[in-house]
């Protein structure tokens, strides 16, 4: 296979989370008739970004994974013979919830399931309160169409979280995200904000070699107005799809695998990394010395 | 201290380290009398890149570190009262050999060095054949201007560089380099290369809250076209000054030290670091787990 053909989705979320899942589908179709091998869905795409505020209530909006939301779309994958990347609000046992995807394979098989990694705690993003911190580690799935890796939103700004994704063999790096602008905040700090989220996940392409995928959500909930947007990198770190501010879409980008193979022989990166002396990466700081 | 000057340096390289050590020190003067506090040159200032092919006989380029070199750019840091990055080719021993830079303060005080830890080897840049590893790690030096932290080149490619650095207070990451194209290549490679060496760099600026800065020499020199366009981004990502692609220059860049304050509260990315998850990071490569 020398090129595989991906699908991002954004959408405008509502309060029913039965309207959002019904929205997921029919883009999860759209993208699937327009040639995705494999469909990326954004952050927690059956429900609001519920995380503006903290209230105890919104865990009723956690469900089992695997469970009946995954079962549904792995009827669709395997119906459609794509592969799904399905972010759902995870409940674990009550009082433990995660920010979670599961894989759904070409067959309709479930592979499996990341747990966001990095949680965030900032105004209008309170996810400390909602999640525990993934306990999976990064992932990788053999999927039908290859290779793929999956994070979760906060983790974009994780060299590190990239890194041991790719090091499993990841092809692809899908991030699902719920990233906007505070109304508060001036446009210029929006824009500059937008241009460093590009940035960073730009650069995980580029430093391991690999194609990097966020879907985004688009709309205004309360205070924030998400910024859409989804994209595609290749691995050298050049957009090559992007989906709308302000539109629901389902983007369809052609991956060149044979580019991804063609970059890495060029710039070996992997075979001259110091592992030597990446040990103090698992300290929180360093002091300096001179 | 709310705004660091800081300047950057490219020039086109000649066979006389004489002649090159001159223009360095007329690049280093004209920065420093247009109000740059700290200057870093580009990497092995006093050289042409003789890797481009591998000869024993190179190695009467090297010098020792500290030594003549270093004593004369101390007098120039005392005399102008700026700090500077001097990337040099070193002698440990007869048969070993760094590429190294040292940092000296605007006191003229020699600092320390870094050797730089990542070494290419490809058609054209044969470093492997010149340099041993660097065995020094990562390091910040606490100057007259603040704590900056110095990579060399190859190390560009690698977040684990970056991380390690910023993790050690640096304001700025320098980055002297020496990257073109080979005229062998498509034009349209060349530009993609380009892109993915400035998105990378951006991106640990991102990743880091920190400025980046990187000096790259000008010149063709055999096949290689050196590409220049030394540049300095800011911790969104932004590039907010660049040097032409084929003119000597000293590029001066206001840093805005309150800015990188403001993005590292507002994105307090270090907080969230997983670090119980990161050491297998020092693997070569992790197979793929379902």
């Amino acid at each position: 296979m020398k090129t595989l053909t991906i699908g991002l989705t954004q959408s405008a979320a509502v309060s029913d989370p039965a309207a959002n899942l019904d929205t997921a589908e029919r883009l999860t179709r759209e993208a699937a008739s327009k040639g995705a091998q494999i469909i990326c869905l954004q952050e927690m795409c059956s429900t609001l970004y519920f995380c503006r505020r903290e209230d105890p209530d919104h865990f009723d909006l956690a469900e089992a994974i695997p469970g009946n939301t995954t079962a549904r779309f792995a009827s669709v994958a395997k119906e459609l013979g794509v592969v799904i990347v399905l972010p759902l609000f995870e409940e674990r046992a009550t009082g433990l919830y995660h920010n979670t995807a599961a894989v759904l394979d070409a067959d309709g098989r479930y592979l499996g399931k990341y747990r966001k990694m990095h949680i965030p705690e900032d105004p209008g993003f309170h996810e400390k309160f909602y999640f525990t911190p993934g306990d999976l580690g990064y992932r990788v799935w053999e999927t039908a169409c290859g290779k793929i890796g999956v994070l979760i939103c906060w983790d974009q700004w994780y060299p590190e979280a990239a890194r041991l994704t790719a090091m499993q063999g990841a092809n692809v790096l899908f991030y699902p995200t719920a990233i906007g602008w505070l109304a508060e905040e001036p446009a210029s700090i929006g824009a500059s904000q937008h241009n460093a989220w590009e940035t960073v996940q730009r650069g995980h392409a580029v430093a391991n070699g690999c194609y990097v995928a966020a879907a985004n959500r688009i709309g205004t909930e309360g205070d924030t107005k998400f910024w859409g947007q989804s994209f595609v990198a290749n691995p050298y770190g050049e957009i090559i799809g992007k989906a709308p501010v302000d539109q629901e879409s389902s983007l369809i980008v052609d991956l060149d695998l044979e580019q991804l193979q063609e970059f890495r022989r060029i710039w070996p990166f992997f075979r001259d990394r110091r592992i030597d002396s990446y040990a103090p990466i698992t300290q929180r700081w360093l002091d300096s010395q001179s």
